[in-house]
């Protein structure tokens, strides 16, 4: 795991570059502050790692997929920020949300600002064939980004949602960003068509994993490491693969005790909701579909030739289960 | 002023038609109809026709410019949107906004959808060179845009805002976007370096007219034309030309009533505030600067050949300021 940090800060460096050159020319000053607040606040930078892992591993340089790298970072800091103002979420990588420090309409704004960045960051440099293919894959990802958060908010108004409406609601809110970094990637670093959807499902594979196993750690971990108390998603009433399941398999009675409880804000009863998850095997089953994902996303990478990339990207598919906040 | 309607609502046509296209497939249907919202409430859609008459004017196709049409019209609309927010302002287009019909959140992602969109539209098609540059010119918009309406933001604190500042305010603000959709439709033509260059600076022009006219109205008007109270800007202590040339042209005493005045929400005080505007001759002062970009506007179409798109850009440079709303 160590290993993989290490990768990571390697890794982003050369993004983060990137990021500092495209955004460091904001005007006026406090739209600039607003806007880097949560790049500086730091984060584990795996999406602009993935790209650029991607480009290296088939042939290219990983600077061939700065752009795209420094991009997917950009765009995942404008969503959280709009995200922490859509959710009222004041605190994010540790330090206060955006709007907190700023208010909304500068942090709406700041978002904006880091969106159209992104777009301008991966058009900047390299083959207009391959930065205009590049493009639609990092633009069509944003589209599904806000069509997921969409699809979330109805969520928390139905008691319905199936596996499968579930599924499709994170790969659009979390997984197409990580599929499209290491999609994108493979364009600008030269990959063939082959490679090129390998590295796309992988991608796919690790964001629903990394988005089940986040979800799965609100009710297994500690307080401590998850910075937050234990459960919160079931008192704020999020969906999850781990409710979805548990309203499908459980009994007349555990199901009305269940939806009494999810979004009813009480952090006492919480527990109780974790006792019906696990009496019908929702959090063994979460688990099992994050773990299953990921074995497909390293099974996907053996179309790659053997590099010490594809190597980094298998290590990083077991690490994003490995995490514990 | 008829012929410029007819003009409008023809070239638009092509653009809406692409917009179409391009917004239909979004989902969840709430987020479809939160973004189609102001699209389909109308709005004159100068900016649109503003691209593809630039194409045309160069020699090209105005159905060149589609797909740069179509985005510079999805901004716009973004903008407004998430500005609506900003500003707290409940009616648009004669609709109630956005926000006001959906909730902040989803106009938020309503906002962040459509910004996808324009992206998506303008690399749907076209060659790749042309399309990068034109792109390039777009998201540069983009964040002029951010920018101006931080610089407005942080104006509203300030007394000392000087012309040229104001200037670079609006200019970010409004213009930007205009000179955006004249340039990148002279790209989409192939117009050569020169005529882009025109194309541009009439864009940026007629772009500064609309805003000091846009203010102007705000005083000169009344309010059946105008759709709100005259002197709205006043009451809401919004920063315009005349407020900058009065404050820097008052004596002491007018220039400490004014300031009393702007932005105390009391509209009775309003008819005080433009008597003091007309006394240093401000009112008069943002009308002839107006006038004088119209006219460089129309200079600057000097260099591309006579044809009947060139023709209907000089008409609506005369028409931007003949707008009683």
């Amino acid at each position: 795991m160590m290993e993989v940090m290490d990768i990571l800060r390697k890794y982003s460096e050369i993004a983060d570059e990137r990021i500092r050159e495209s955004i460091s020319d904001i005007t006026p000053d406090t739209l600039l502050r607003a806007s880097e607040h949560l790049i500086t606040a730091g984060g584990k930078k795996i999406r602009p790692s993935l790209a650029l892992l991607s480009s290296e591993a088939v042939g290219g340089d990983p600077g061939d997929a700065a752009g795209v790298a420094a991009a997917i970072e950009l765009i995942h800091t404008f969503s959280l920020i709009h995200d922490d103002i859509m959710d009222d979420d004041e605190i994010r990588r540790g330090e206060p949300a955006v709007h907190v420090l700023w208010g909304e309409p500068m942090a709406i704004l700041a978002g904006d600002v880091l969106f159209s960045k992104a777009f301008e960051a991966v058009i900047r440099n390299g083959d207009s064939e391959m930065v205009k293919e590049a493009l639609a894959v990092v633009v069509d990802s944003c589209v599904k980004v806000c069509e997921g958060q969409a699809l979330d908010m109805g969520f928390e108004e139905r008691l319905d949602v199936t596996e499968e409406e579930y599924m499709e609601m994170i790969y659009k809110k979390t997984a197409a960003l990580i599929a499209a970094a290491t999609k994108a990637g493979a364009i600008m670093g030269g990959g063939s068509p082959q490679e090129i959807a390998a590295l796309e499902d992988y991608g796919r594979c690790i964001g629903l994993a990394f988005q089940i196993h986040d979800d799965y750690l609100d009710v297994v971990s500690d307080e401590e490491s998850l910075g937050k108390p234990v459960g919160s998603d079931i008192a704020e009433g999020k969906m999850t693969l781990m409710v979805v399941k548990a309203l499908e398999r459980a009994s007349e009675k555990d199901r009305e005790r269940l939806i009494s409880i999810l979004g009813s804000g009480d952090e006492k009863l919480v527990a109780e909701a974790i006792e019906i998850f696990e009496r019908y095997g929702a959090t063994e089953y979460a688990h099992a579909v994050a773990l299953d994902h990921v074995r497909m996303a390293k099974e996907r990478l053996e179309v790659l030739e053997e590099s010490d990339a594809r190597e980094a990207l298998a290590m990083i598919a077991d690490f994003v289960l490995e995490r514990e906040h």
